[in-house]
């Protein structure tokens, strides 16, 4: 189970964020559920700035972690049970980046580890990581997913 | 109907626009359709300019909800009648940022306003609203969408 | 057989490049691939830098074709064969741009052009091309793909 594999790793997820315009956090259609853009965001703590000039890319890697809780969290709620996801497909990674700085695959390295750490080899999923001029509220990473649900 | 939805809402779609390159303007595939990256196009006037810069965030907003409107036209062209969709699933905003503006996602709630009008309830999605380098053309806005579409 | 085509094309796809970092080049999800971000890469040879700036807009759209070709490489190691393609569906194209580039599509028409020729109609897909500002290690294109599969 999903919840013990949390507790194992000492994971507590933060509340659920609610969007912050008129969208919804995630959809669910025939059998994907697809989460929309999230962010570094744990409670009312928002970890914002650019990798590369006012974050390191520890610090990058931490939000990119965060944000994966983030979704885990958006996920728990919108299925109720983190066990009904077969498995993770795709991820597509934004880094709020100062100019120059590239190893954008290495910050969201740190959303892809969580999500393999929790599911196992049902969280490997395909990937994009790439630099951004300017995220939402100055964020420091957005991630979307599209994750796979059980068949009933 | 939407033909009379739009007409109750006073929305006049423009003309579907001709893709800028090699590529279709949207694709059907197992009940799906994917509509590419779409512009604020309204005939031969485009939008074009930095929002935060050139551009104020309420130009930068009507500029996403031109770019909805050039999107239904797309689809009306594709679809032959917008009443074949379902519901919307998910939209991808990108904004033609000047340096440090970060209200993305309410830019781009210009295109998702429109379309929760349109559609209602079947016209909600989630959503990631981003800040780019470059758009093409240096249009104000561009957003890709993928929505549901009805049994046959 | 597209193998063929390809040798009648005088196209040598590279070496699959190993993904950057904790995730999978590709992942099947009930008869669609998708391709993660892949970028100009051939063999140990990779091309970097900014369009617009260090490269010609040229040297960017054969940047983009290299691209197409590394994503083909993927598609072979993942599916055994190219001819278990039926169609692509959606292209997702990011430029590496210097500040004022916005020709972004017709750097990505080098990728969207090479998959036409390889796959005829059958390779005509939707696109989003646009300016990002940082791309990883610098590389001057990065797209991903998504293709559908035959039924078995």
């Amino acid at each position: 189970m999903i919840s013990e594999r949390l507790k194992e790793l000492g994971i507590v997820l933060p509340r659920a964020f609610p969007p912050a315009g008129n969208y919804l956090a995630s959809v669910i259609d025939d059998g994907l559920v697809y989460v929309g853009g999230h962010g570094p965001i744990d409670g009312d703590h928002i970890i914002r700035g650019k990798v590369g000039g006012d974050l390191s890319l520890e610090a990058g890697r931490a939000a990119a972690r965060l944000t994966a809780m983030s979704i885990l969290a958006t996920l728990q709620e919108e299925l109720g049970d983190l066990d009904r996801i077969e498995r993770l497909v795709k991820v597509f990674g934004m880094v709020n980046v100062a100019p120059g700085f590239n190893q954008t695959p290495a910050v969201i390295d740190g959303c892809s580890d969580l999500l393999i750490e929790v599911f196992g080899n049902a969280g490997r999923h395909t990937r994009t990581a790439v630099g951004l001029a300017e995220l939402p509220f100055d964020i420091a990473v957005e991630i979307e997913l599209i994750a796979r649900l059980k068949a009933d």
